[in-house]
């Protein structure tokens, strides 16, 4: 992740929850006060975001010291102690909701990306994560799918193709887009075609396609698929994967699982801040 | 909502997606094609968001023309049209995630908070948000609580005095937090005290706090203190409320309820945009 | 005041004043050479601003060290020395206009308020300002008053509720119009009508105002409406009242005195930085 | 005065004083009603910065329409209706404080210049600003300086030399850093040295100085000095000149007053949005 | 490209070339004047830039209006009219150095890219470019690049794997390097390997390299080395190449040849506003 | 040049190449490796742009130690090490290739001026360069003309007046574009007319122009035109000055000769970063 665009990110974070001031900290707290605390998880999952936690406080208060005792990527239990925190009370407090609601929410998208590679761990398929994700945080949530062992899909439009059916409308068929993709793409970025029959699966494998995204298919079809490929392309089961049994679609022989629900739908962790 | 900041985050979050430009478009899709396209509710709820959407495809391209049959806060069901559009292919390829990736979230916020209001609908109580919001989005999340039937808790740190333990401990008692929050505050705002105990909720009387938020309390001790407080101060219910039976709280006679779940775990609703 | 906030203004704020570079500066003075001074007070009045100074000169070299003898809100005198400064010459010679720019205005408005409240210090009322202060500045001018003793009214359109003469139209009433106001904002925000009759006075209360602004009334009227409020609201004078005997409006009996022109036409405190 | 740096502006003031959205306005108003008003005058002065209320309405709603009846540097009186506004209640209601902020310091400034300008039109001199301006606001300020008949000085560090004391003392004589200024300056810009001396006017003479800044001298020094310079380099009058008796500096011959206060304690011109 | 990035891009570099506004033409102008002119080719070339001329004009007025001769990409020789302009003097002076100072610069990227596409256009090889761009300006050249009939290569460290010498010492090998970089990158990304060695190429082509960078070899190494890879994976040639002779390289057989001085060194194509 | 606002210009530059991150070196790069490196010159030039590159990398990591060897504007040769730099491996590879583009650029412009300048070594004549630079780093530039011993015209539109014969034509001659450009302008500002001939040349000395451009002249008329004014302005030789004799040009007389390819067509100095 770049650092330069993180800070960016944290101080827009700061300032839309600071407002004009913290006022009640202000007017109850005074201002040579210090306090400890420690962040305390409050149910089972894999951690991620306390490198970010550490920039909230850093941005704020240089006099605030953060002890990390679970590294991103570790499991947690309810009860661990992930890491503890001391300095000037005023800063804790005003960055304190802005540190949790970081925390909480990575942490909720690595524990569900760990429990989709659970999942399939007998199988050798690979969990990936989507463009489904929230506006303004992708490379923090795209960090969390990395962090729960996922790997990444495309981070935007323009460091992957991917063609769907629109693209293949306008431009006349597989062949064509795929020829146009490829005349005109970077060539250190492979070509991904989104396909719905067995039809489409030949059409793209003709055409060239290093990848062949299959949409919505049953498990039965992924695996005629699959068979029907036979490892001329990288195979992504895709559509719908959140609420699918993983293992039986990781059977079909798929090389990727794509699962939009881990970054549109994540449910944060319960992780408090005990002062 | 402010127009001005709604235009830069969204002008952000087209550059998280678009990157150095959208390859896939620009190479299989012809610069003048047109295309329409409608907005397919997935299943129930209540939507939120098409003004939005419309400014992510304006600042994309004025020629794109949104119709919009269903407004924010109005409830669909699956099978219905959100909204129609039509303009050139290329942008509203371009915008599409961006525009899903809003819609969905906030449609999401808004049909939790829907079935929360609902939830509470024979109890003079209202449903409220909290700061658990999304870093960056907190301006669109509450607006959705809104359109769901919701009120808003403060936006931010200046906003609203709410005096928590620490501040208390901080301060020395509940009476000089109350007493130094009342000096230095803006008169236009009132003061609201934290407490879990019978005890705090007489302090918090005494020093005159004109709300006081119920922390993490059983529904009988809600009850208690609704009856002990009797209309001296505005009464609010929080602690984990997303996983509580909201109906039992309303019936101890709070007068709000701040669910943090609503915008810290939202499920995104299931719209797509079928082109 | 938010931090972050401040620190982007300031880099703003040198920006603007260094421009493609301190030529002058650059010709003459020597790379290592240092220099010291002193910050001067040549007339009485309040200080304000030292924080602010010294973050200026952190952005622009860290090597230079910033003593402060009077700390902001210390009254002064002409030949008090307020701070002294050693350090690289060049950046003190650099930030020293955008240094005493922001000095000398905020000074201002600490001093301006502080005369306000020195004329009403036998009554029980509080001197507060308005949003007519300078475009960009709002948060620094409002901690002027602040540090003059003053109190702060709203900050913004959205963290207080005052309900003005279009509104009321616009609304069918008084009635109405508090109404509206009160099902749509939070429940942190008091509500306040701005009125000019004892019959708006009466609607204000009918409709559960708890704070009653009395627009441009004379004394004796002001004197009538607090008395026929009899504590059922907080009653705020407001209205040129940078040109009244505050005195004798605080003897109406009011709570609060809101004045424009501390911040609106503040003359700026005779400060300066003798190297 | 460069468009797209005064949209940047104007939008951050918006955002500052709109903070999380109009709550009164969004509550009160229906969104479909129109309104119109008048800009009305209330004390005689300079009008300046319609067409930044123009822009500030603009950014804010494309159907609010200005009709503007006294142009920018027009003399108005009491009573005089400036200009008139019709558009969308809401919007207008929103923008109404933020330019009426703006128009009120810029009248004000064009204002005090006009008198200044007014005070000396007997004599061939020019009232000049300085660099004791708002931060943050400068463009706006000078503009508002031109329109009141006064002339610019340097707009930031790097589109003027001026050569001070302490530039003096680091060059070793006035004679070197006039020739080190000279060295590394475009040759656009003329070099100004501010002296105290009739010897230090010499020698800025002889260094070749294209103008003279007379720094705090009594009308009888800098009558001397004038007539010492005889015509060959211009001389600016400087110092306090806000408290001085204008006609008598300019009797001395000097081609140019600066006066600070102009800018770093101006008085808001009163003037009104009748709706 | 991203309009949304170009607009902000070209907002930037405005306000750089405008200053505190354009003194020449506010004082000469006057305001309601209009002016035409003619974009006029001095030197045979290939254009491009007039729809980044096209949003500088109206991005500074709504008024001027541009058309366009000559699509960007087209041969052109001297005495040629590009393109032809109408609207406001004032607006079109002010401008006119911006619109220049690209038109100039991406058409001479553009140009130097033809020439160099025609120096090979009998061998099955595409001129690529690289990331010796000029900071801040890379979107805009890649786009030149593309115009000259170039191919882009990657736009930025993360949408494209190349393993460099140090990246090979780090992990240990090509080998490890390639399977570490597997491991963590997205999938739609092929991973190149810098090499100097044919030992270097087998070890490479081992670890499954889809992309192999011939660095700094004779002609002679390089046609050994396509031989060798026999299409296993693409070839690129680079090192200096915009001092190699280019048909010689391309007869070699390499499939791409990446020339950093198309961007870092470009000459800047003569063309004149006549107005 | 402004600290603060190189700052921002290379955050960035940075996040332009960083993008989502440096995907290979964090593959490739154990986090804890430290490396070290020379900046080894690779042909003959002036060097400009080290305390850039020492600003990159001091944003990257605090941890980076950079040794510079030869100082901006010290002429070097093939095989010199300019600087030395010790580290974190993934922070200097990450930054390396921004750090190189501006080294590369920067230094190639010093060069290029460096040469103008011993071009005419013997004579009392000034090198100048042109508002004809990149978007976006033209106080960078400009700052690499002065340290190749160049001086700079104009930064941009506000700090100088340059009357070309647009201005002209609009304003009805050099006479009373120079009286409106007067009138108007800053004193601290000399105007500059464009002519073409010696009438022009003529009228602009009555109207008390302080410089005079001469535009596209041969040496004969240069020479002619120096005479006729006889030190009554300074004048400047503009006009392809790139592809001229420059020694030629400055035995004409000339004060300045300024030359547009200096920063329009600039060749990189060929230096590289061993690690």
């Amino acid at each position: 992740m770049d650092a330069i665009w993180l800070d960016n990110f944290l101080r827009r974070s700061l300032e839309e929850d600071i407002g004009g001031g913290d006022i009640t900290t202000e007017s109850c707290v005074p201002a040579g006060r210090r306090i400890q605390g420690q962040f305390l998880v409050k149910e089972a999952g894999v951690l991620c975001g306390f490198g970010v936690v550490h920039r909230v406080f850093s941005l704020l208060d240089s006099g605030i010291v953060l002890r990390i005792d679970h590294l991103d990527g570790e499991p947690v239990q309810a009860g661990d102690v992930a890491a503890t925190l001391e300095g000037p009370a005023r800063s804790i407090l005003t960055g304190e909701r802005t540190a949790l609601n970081l925390l909480q929410r990575l942490s909720g998208i690595a524990t569900a990306t760990a429990r989709a590679v659970a999942a399939v761990k007998d199988f050798p398929v690979r969990i990936t994560d989507t463009r489904k994700t929230t506006p303004g945080m992708r490379s923090l949530e795209k960090y969390a799918v990395r962090t729960g062992g996922g790997v990444n899909h495309r981070f935007n439009l323009s460091d992957g193709i991917l063609i769907k059916d629109n693209h293949i409308a306008a431009a006349g068929g597989i062949g064509p887009a795929v020829a146009a993709a490829r005349a005109r793409a970077p060539h250190m970025l492979k070509i991904e075609v989104e396909v719905s029959t067995l039809d489409e699966v030949q059409a793209a494998l003709d055409a060239g396609a290093e990848c062949i995204m299959l949409d919505n298919m049953t498990d039965d079809e992924m695996r005629a698929a699959v068979r029907h490929i036979g490892g001329r392309a990288l195979v992504e089961a895709s559509g719908n994967m959140g609420t699918r049994d993983l293992a039986q679609v990781a059977a079909t022989g798929v090389d990727l699982i794509s699962i939009g629900a881990l970054t549109h739908s994540p449910r944060a962790l319960d992780i408090s801040l005990k002062l």
